[in-house]
């Protein structure tokens, strides 16, 4: 049986070492709220740190200035939920409404918060990776501002997929693309899928995705990519190029990250083009071929996770049924499989897109005492 | 006594072999316009070439593809002169009239020049580096298109500094620069001079330059930059933070060309901000911090010599009196000492901005048979 004071929480203590861990409920503080989540995404950054981090997660014996906390943390910032109580403070959410969380931490005081710019706080923290709260646990308090409301029938699987959904139309919304563009996405796992689909919102008529798995390139076609190219048998400059009447790609996106890519992905745009990366690099560094980005006047542009209006935007396009994105999700698990999740996505990676963990379950399982 | 069919030129052998070369004197071909050159400036790539080139110069042997000539080439880009003889089929200029050269040479049918872009041509080639023609020579027999007509009462050596001012000019019109923004400029060299210019003839407020060089940094305030910081001792980073509110500049322009200038500039830049590059970094690559683009949502953006209007608009704000260039010009040589030239922009260099070879006297000498 459930207790009234703790909860059940899958917390990273280290590489390979994620553990259902036993701790208290926390307290919904002022300008906070307390969310039930439901469904909860395995993220890429999810999986960097389970094989070797901690990356994002702070070093073990420091702490992330914002939360105070350091491992072992509780994982899941990709999130859907059920609102469960409001702190004081706080206006405009209702008990039970269902919401999708942002999962920013960051500081209100900084100079690029002060702008709109949150995802480029000096500060910067992740829920579910920087301490405070996570998805992957039965209760997490959230500050307010990272509760985005979902209509009353919005399924809260597809509430979990708004997070993704949400860099890849922060990364196109934000980019030079403009209607009738031509464009190049490096990149068929999630967010090379979320651009796919931020696209295809936007009525792109001329998608054109580069991957090497086979398996990832029909997941590309089937979410609306025009064309797909494998870049390892074929002449991705030169296949660009027929697709878009000699000129190149208008706008890339790289959701690759891999330094070969770019390489010919500068190539593959076209003169006063723009490559958009996407990717996290940790500390590598991105070796520009200046001779490619000088005659051709190329741009190359930074982007990362979203700002005010993404998740609202994502959320609207769903509930009116322009995007679809049902199909992203390949599997759906138990938080106490959540190993299992992690291994999926490194065996049987080609063959899955999102892995969601069932936190409600979890709740459930507490509740009854079959836990 | 000068011949009537033949002329002295300076020609590119080698690397540290520039000769004062008689050659034919040039016909005007149909769609061409011959030039007698007045004032040619030595720009840092004509150092290089002369340093340890061939690089832009075609390689021993070889022949560039739209001039069909290779080594030994006539030099000289930046330049002004007189029309002596025009082509059938061009219209609109007159023998006698003065001029600027714009020294790119396209091909018509590329699909970047057809749409106004012949600085991204496939195959791009210079007046005075790939042969068909130099300022550096008695005549030099240009493609109409490349000829700047300049108001009669302009000062040729004044016509010489377009080119360069061009770089500068076209740089900040195509960056997203816009007025009230705070800019910083990496390099006093002559192209980050150009950008001064530049700015100034746009109403730019705030003008920070970073040299490492104190005669440049003075050469930069007198030509009208608010601030100058000298990387070499001073935290560049918090330097431009305290001169922009904190922020740090909306945009940087590159006239440096330096890794380690690249590291701090786009620490400097603000969120959102961009970086232009205007350096040429031959083979080498640019490897950027993907942290601070990402954390930062920065961009960097390749800019390259000038497209149609640039050439007008800065002879249009020379001739308004909106920039007064004539202090770049730091000495000027006879075509017979162009290797004094080079050497004092080697072991002189913090004191010259602008060299310039006067080309009328070799004219005139050969004329009088006095050389």
């Amino acid at each position: 049986m459930g207790s009234d004071t703790m909860m059940k929480a899958a917390r990273f203590h280290a590489a390979k070492d994620v553990r259902i861990d036993e701790i208290p409920i926390p307290k919904t503080k002022p300008g906070y709220v307390r969310i039930k989540p439901e469904y909860c995404g395995i993220c890429g950054s999810d999986l960097h740190e389970y094989e070797d981090g901690p990356h994002i997660i702070p070093q073990p014996g420091t702490k992330h200035p914002l939360t105070g906390e350091g491992p072992p943390v509780v994982l899941g910032h990709e999130f859907s939920g059920v609102i469960d109580e409001i702190g004081t403070g706080v206006a405009g959410l209702k008990k039970g409404q269902r919401a999708a969380i942002q999962p920013i931490i960051f500081d209100e005081d900084c100079l690029n918060c002060g702008q709109g710019l949150p995802n480029c706080c000096a500060q910067f923290g992740f829920i579910g990776l920087s301490g405070g709260a996570g998805g992957m646990s039965e209760y997490a308090c959230v500050p307010a501002s990272a509760v985005k409301p979902l209509p009353d029938d919005f399924p809260l699987d597809i509430g979990a997929l708004v997070e993704p959904l949400a860099v890849g139309w922060h990364a196109v919304a934000v980019s030079p693309y403009k209607d009738g563009d031509s464009v190049l996405v490096l990149g068929g796992g999630p967010i090379g899928l979320a651009v796919v689909f931020a696209l295809c919102g936007k009525g792109c008529q001329n998608i054109i995705v580069s991957e090497v798995s086979r398996q990832r390139r029909t997941f590309a076609k089937e979410f609306g990519a025009h064309h797909v190219i494998d870049p390892s048998s074929q002449d991705a400059v030169s296949e660009v190029k027929k697709l878009t009447k000699g000129y190149g790609a208008d706008v890339g996106f790289d959701a690759a990250g891999v330094q070969v890519a770019v390489d010919y992905a500068i190539k593959a745009v076209r003169a006063r083009g723009t490559l958009v990366n996407i990717a996290l690099w940790g500390a590598k560094r991105v070796a520009l071929d200046m001779m490619d980005m000088l005659f051709g006047e190329r741009k190359y542009q930074a982007v990362v996770t979203y700002t005010a209006g993404d998740f609202e935007a994502v959320i609207d396009a769903i509930a009116t049924g322009k995007l679809q994105p049902k199909g992203m999700i390949t599997k759906v698990l138990a938080v106490d499989q959540v190993d299992e999740g992690f291994k999926a996505l490194v065996e049987d990676k080609d063959n899955q897109v999102k892995i969601l963990v069932h936190v409600g379950k979890l709740r459930e399982a507490a509740a009854n005492g079959t836990m």
